[in-house]
């Protein structure tokens, strides 16, 4: 047994929680930058309620408003370019992981300008970013719980994440209270999000002790939680459980790493801008299906999770629940040809080779295209 | 579901890991104050080692070498001055409990100047400290995962905790290879008090998911692998789980806090200087007793870790496991008369009345007196 583990998140979770958005900010800075997209935080009052909070403490702020799904390079280029002008020094992300991971972006770039994508891919590194409050509003990437950004660049299409432990969020509020109105198959493509992280980093190569402790509970509860809310929306404690499992599949991941399933499945919404949830339900058969040989006694306790008996029914179960989340679906419903499969293999190795490296079998290129091809 | 939950810990775990003292010490200062007991670390030989490490990275340092068990806040402010006039900008600590606890007083208390007791009191605050590499040699306290420095005030007797996020190791160093050629009877004291820093942290009434799922696999660990290690010191394995089992208790407690075992004892080794793990091994019995009907639930779970079937076994189960390792003991054969048992329960009142309220059944001052009156 040989670990290291480091991760300093700082979580503030429970119902009503969102009220201390601006007691945290005047904790950490003198002038904010809001972080979020263009209307759902407005349609809930999620934004006008954050204004109101840091008016009342006397904290100035601007409103940076262009964050889309699957976030861009660009835009966070933009929006750093504003918080410096600004002089902001505490930036506040409001909405689901394409805000958050935009946030974490900009309060990284207004401290080291450069390129970002030096540092995306490695070339570059720093441990030196403004303080982050995230506030997901929904429960899938977990990107509250880690130093992660997953962020596009338009021109190489290239979706890949900022890693480091400056933008683990000072401080996240984790309100169930923002999620429950989400639709339902938004909610079911989030929540199998949150599952597939605590499945990806479980079965990680470089899962360890600390990891698994983590992403079993995560996992059970995202199981659990996630059918029970699908079902009844009013289901409070459903909604708390699979808050929870989201945030800990996000903590999982930033030690654990992600695996062929989420590797996979970047480069299909960096060339289609798919729903990230979709895009993973569409490949998680194909993938686990030629996974389950490289850690049988994992995927047992996994098969277990979900109901059933051992490695072999694994399939089976998870397929089930798919079908429950009205998730069936093929890359081929998301636009993908068969003439895409050489671009997402070869992007797949450039931009996941860590994660295809964690995966607990080893797929080759070939491997990868055979996979893609069975989920088109 | 109401929950806050930080903890910064930085684990670098695994046998031979102690090899990197000197990097980490690189890392985080430019001149180190060792901070050790008189004789073991002496004797294994990692003092020594622990010198060249710092030699070779051309880290000077300089050696403290008068922590005592049940470590004296007049101890901790005669190694901070030295800090201070060497100009020492970081602590090792190398040992049990005694000597992490003192090396994170020292590196308090030589930023902060001031009386240490205003602080372990609560009537002044900081979140400032030298940072701290913790080297435990022993596993039980735990302290190497959390923010936690037990110390005694030799006037008073107090033996009371300062805690703040600042004594958080900046680098805990878990080398299971440290701990292996512990006697017998020290690994059954130290290893009882890992398995109740994780009891005592589960049952707490401020415990929560983040805390529960930590402890839960603390005890199972503590449990298994105490027993394989008494039973067989070169089983390896055992150490290592018992080693993550002991870190795994100390992060628990940092956020759950402790209740009335851990409580009650202090006030016992506080007057008497016993060793802890003995001391409450002498309580357990007693306190357990009466505690169960407080949380019936969680103790049928800690009873089936421990081979039980639910509740009513639990104390079968933990008198099984205490005799197993030699712990039965008794207050009285530590030197604690019923003549003691009024300042026992009153020193027990002002020291420990937060892991007192903690406890999930409430104890008044007599029903601690009853209590201390079984036990010896």
């Amino acid at each position: 047994m040989e670990f290291q583990y480091y991760l300093p998140v700082n979580l503030v979770f429970g119902k009503g929680k969102s009220l201390f958005i601006g007691e945290k900010a005047a904790a950490l800075g003198k002038k904010a930058m809001i972080v979020t997209g263009g209307s759902s935080t407005k349609r809930s009052g999620l934004l006008g309620k954050t204004g109101e909070q840091l008016r009342d403490k006397n904290i100035p702020y601007v409103i940076f408003d262009k964050v889309t799904p699957n976030p861009l390079t660009t835009t966070v280029l933009e929006g750093a370019a504003i918080a410096q002008a600004e002089g902001c020094d505490v930036v506040i992300a409001l909405g689901g992981g394409s805000s958050i991971d935009a946030a974490k972006g900009i309060a990284f770039q207004a401290v080291n300008g450069d390129d970002i994508n030096d540092y995306i891919f490695g070339r570059k590194s720093s441990d030196k970013a403004l303080p982050i409050i995230a506030v997901p509003t929904t429960c899938g990437t977990g990107s509250e719980g880690n130093g992660f950004a997953v962020m596009t660049n338009p021109e190489s299409k290239d979706k890949k994440s900022l890693r480091c432990s400056a933008i683990v969020p000072a401080c996240s509020i984790i309100d169930p209270l923002l999620m429950a109105t989400m639709p339902k198959d938004i909610l079911a493509s989030v929540g199998f999000d949150a599952l597939c992280h605590n499945i990806d980093g479980y079965i990680s190569s470089i899962a360890q002790p600390m990891t698994d402790i983590l992403a079993l509970e995560g996992a059970r509860l995202a199981i659990n939680c996630l059918k029970k809310v699908y079902a009844n929306p009013t289901d409070m404690e459903g909604w708390e459980g699979l808050c929870l499992a989201s945030t800990l599949g996000g903590m999982v991941i930033n030690t654990a790493g992600v695996t062929a399933l989420h590797g996979m499945e970047h480069p299909v919404s960096g060339l289609k801008d798919v729903v990230h949830g979709r895009g993973l339900a569409a490949l998680a058969p194909a993938v686990f299906e030629e996974s389950i040989k490289g850690d049988p006694k994992k995927f047992t306790i996994l098969s277990r999770l979900l109901g059933g008996r051992d490695e072999n029914d694994f399939m089976d179960k998870i397929n089930e629940l798919i079908h429950e989340l009205k998730l069936n679906t093929t890359l081929g419903d998301m636009g993908i040809k068969n003439d895409d499969v050489d671009w997402l293999a070869e992007n797949c190795m450039k931009v996941s080779a860590a994660s295809i490296a964690n995966h607990p079998v080893v797929f080759s290129v070939e491997d990868l295209k055979r996979i893609y091809r069975k989920a088109i």
